[in-house]
């Protein structure tokens, strides 16, 4: 599939053994009409190619006069057609004018490329690269299941009707829907039908999405948990939202302070396992929330990113259930699956319905329908909820390995938030926090301390200062391929203060 | 995988055969323990998933008092400490309330799902679901290689490194980008490397984050064609672009009126096959646009959409390759392979690179890495080439097709933009297109005329009226099946006016 022109090593310097002298002398050093396809539309299209090429590289200079359709034919042993018709394919295109009385040219206007500069690596930390990571947010990703992905993408290929190839709607493919509701239902406690999923790829476009259609009908302020992921609310804020940070304790967040959050009538959250902290929202506190938005007609985002990953119990069934009018859940694959697919689902309260599907329908672009279609046989043939299984056991495990390591090797290191999820919050010692991090880096250990998370005004509703948690790291203990898991926890003992 | 709870009949309203009388009593008819999960977690999952299920489906009302947990495990027969961790789990999860004097109550705040309304289907025309679709925009959707692109997704699967089921990246997967660089040169003659593309989830998605950077380095006009798509300049106009239209005649855009557009820095057009007339874009025009651009500082954005299609000679070369640092390109699979797979590609200036990047960055959510690698692959195995060809040769099969029929059955009809791409435009006598359209309609065949591709604020920049194009259909002869295409011209000739 190579073009032979495109790359072929610059041609040998002697001139061309037919070549005559004449106006066609310019060009010999630079055709070489190899004719590697066989007829005159070969041959055309080998002389089109080696023109293109010689003006694209700047062998023939702007302005040079091409020798006549007459003479190149009979200088490189072919037709005067061809010729003349590569002549016209390449005015056509704009790499030669050919004007009355003057010939054909090589145009002016072609400028040559500017050399791209290198683009210099994203660097981890002042230490270069990291060698180990236990930033949190990705799963372990050296564990996606190829073969029972394939599987499913082969059969769901198979079955698939014709306009599973077309443009898709905004609420994504109907297979997906209807193995989601089934899904959600039994694993999550979610209340829904097909009818209220709506796919979109991957959170940060359904979030986006959401946002503008709050924005739209007037709302303004949106709280969110004090310590979580900027990356979400700067989503909300290109919308024209603004985020007030409602603080997070031991309890999760503290949604019983809502009420005092004036004009604030939507609420973000992560009540199966808090992003950063871990902890799962206090039953008092679900209860508060979804009393305040049943009260205000106020509206609660659940953003159940791992509510899969739960190790000493069930899981935490998702909040929607309480209230599938005022709660809007989102979840995705990210977590459970790869992020690689950018698939994720909302589970819309009716009255959003047809505000959301008409914004995602206008603004934003279908989902990858193939992809879908693959996501719902591989859900419905049980292979997800048997990959989530074994990722539960492997995540639980490094979990356990790293509480009893650190119970041994740094005694004095509190570890919290380790029910659930992919991540740990380790305390430290007051002040401690950034030179550990700073620390690490300098050793290839990348790793992301806990203020890193916290919102930018972060002052509680009432002025004090009084939601700043203390100093800490937050461990992803999904991050790292199984076989570097051991070399990232005995980087991270070591980058611990002792 | 179903949920027997949540499937089970309505349990029979007969006693049960173990219910002594006392507060469990309320329960009996609504709880039915088939332990269909064995040892203790299932008991325990299959207790909490019946509760849960009664209070989801109103058996158990708000504020109901349970049974304590000795009683309602006497009445079962199981352990109390299993019914005593389920009563945990629901008051975790918010179904339940425990207070301390008052026992276990159901929540007060659960309420019930409304019923979703049901949605009504799209309609296409007057006459209800179109029997056959004749509007341009989409390719033989049925056509789609499925055996070939598993045989590429195996591949690709296997051989993928783990960074590619991670978060990708906003420049794409580079083994795309490596496979693009080749193709476009070799198929488009776009001049460009790696480092130059960035890829996109479809042709919206790339126009979006441009505007985004043109408007934020202070452009506001845009020049397009004045007949095109209004989805396009919806793209821009919601980045705060305005649109200003360029007359389209039968040599294409008029590109030599850029320089009378005071302010106007940026140019879209659809150079190969202009769209929706059909032509393509004149070399002198060609000339001037890319003469503009260098000279102004302008930008050119290609929009080459359906470039390798065209039927009597080879593809004109791509407006890119004339002036890399003055052309941004935009290319998709979307009409050579499927719109269903969300993926298309930019070539960009250098000076736009790191503005670009950096938009897509934060702004937008990363490409589906799996597709991304999979498509490398069917590029770089020759499978796209292979399909582009048979493509290439169906499309020009009903190309001819339809010529033959009209002139035989409609002689007085010309069909223009017949050259290339998907679509053709039938001229139609003075006042007849809307009703040859709504006539199509209510005989079940959708199709579109040219007046709705026209830019609202079509007046020529001069102010005269110029750029109305007379009466015309634009027949998309691309978008039915095979099977269906006999019969989607037979419709076509019966619409048109005798």
């Amino acid at each position: 599939m190579e073009d032979p022109w495109a790359t072929s090593p610059q041609p040998p310097s002697a001139p061309h053994p037919r070549s005559p002298p004449g106006p066609g002398a310019d060009l010999h050093l630079d055709l070489r009409l190899d004719l590697p396809e066989r007829g005159a539309t070969g041959v055309r299209t080998a002389l089109i190619r080696s023109l293109r090429d010689a003006v694209r590289g700047g062998r023939l200079a702007p302005g040079t006069r091409l020798p006549s359709s007459r003479s190149l034919a009979a200088d490189l042993g072919i037709a005067r057609n061809t010729v003349a018709d590569a002549y016209g394919e390449l005015v056509a295109e704009g790499w030669l004018t050919a004007r009355q009385g003057s010939g054909t040219r090589v145009a002016r206007r072609v400028v040559p490329p500017e050399p791209t500069p290198p683009r210099t690596p994203p660097t981890a930390g002042p230490g270069g690269r990291p060698t180990y990571d236990l930033r949190p947010g990705s799963p372990d990703v050296s564990s996606f299941p190829r073969a029972a992905w394939l599987t499913a993408a082969r059969r769901a290929l198979t079955a698939a009707p014709h306009d599973a190839f077309a443009y898709g709607g905004p609420s994504g493919r109907p297979e997906l829907r209807r193995a989601l509701a089934d899904y959600l239902a039994r694993a999550r406690g979610v209340r829904t039908d097909p009818e209220r999923i709506v796919v979109c790829a991957g959170f940060k476009q359904g979030l986006a999405v959401l946002s503008r259609v709050l924005r739209a009908a007037g709302e303004r302020d949106v709280a969110v948990e004090s310590y979580g992921l900027d990356l979400h609310w700067d989503v909300m804020r290109r919308a024209g939202l603004r985020t007030v940070p409602l603080p997070v304790d031991g309890r999760g967040a503290r949604t019983d302070e809502l009420a005092g959050l004036t004009g604030v009538r939507t609420v973000l959250l992560t009540p199966a396992h808090q992003f950063p902290t871990g902890v799962s929202l206090h039953p008092d506190r679900r209860a508060a929330v979804v009393d305040w938005a049943s009260r205000t007609g106020g509206l609660v985002v659940e953003d159940d990113y791992d509510g899969e990953f739960r190790y000493d119990r069930n899981p935490v069934g998702a909040l929607q259930g309480l209230d599938p009018e005022r709660v809007l859940y989102l979840g995705t694959s990210s977590k459970s699956l790869t992020p690689a697919l950018r698939l994720a689902w909302m589970v819309v309260p009716g009255h959003l319905m047809d505000d959301l599907l008409a914004a995602k329908g206008t603004g934003e672009w279908p989902t990858a329908g193939l992809d879908q279609l693959t996501l719902a046989e591989f859900l419905d043939s049980g292979a997800y909820d048997r990959h989530v299984r074994g990722m539960r056991l492997r995540y639980r495990r490094r979990r356990d390995q790293l509480i009893a390591a650190l119970a041994e090797r740094a005694p004095q290191v509190r570890v919290r938030g380790i029910a659930a999820g992919l991540h740990a919050v380790l305390e430290l010692p007051p002040g401690t926090e950034r030179s550990v991090v700073q620390g690490a880096a300098w050793q290839g250990l990348a790793m992301d301390g806990l203020a890193r998370f916290r919102h930018a005004s972060g002052a509680s509703p009432g002025g004090e200062p009084g939601d700043v948690l203390g100093d800490a790291l937050v461990v992803g203990y999904g991050t790292p391929p199984d076989h570097a898991f051991s070399g990232a926890l005995e980087a991270l003992y070591r980058a611990l203060p002792g």
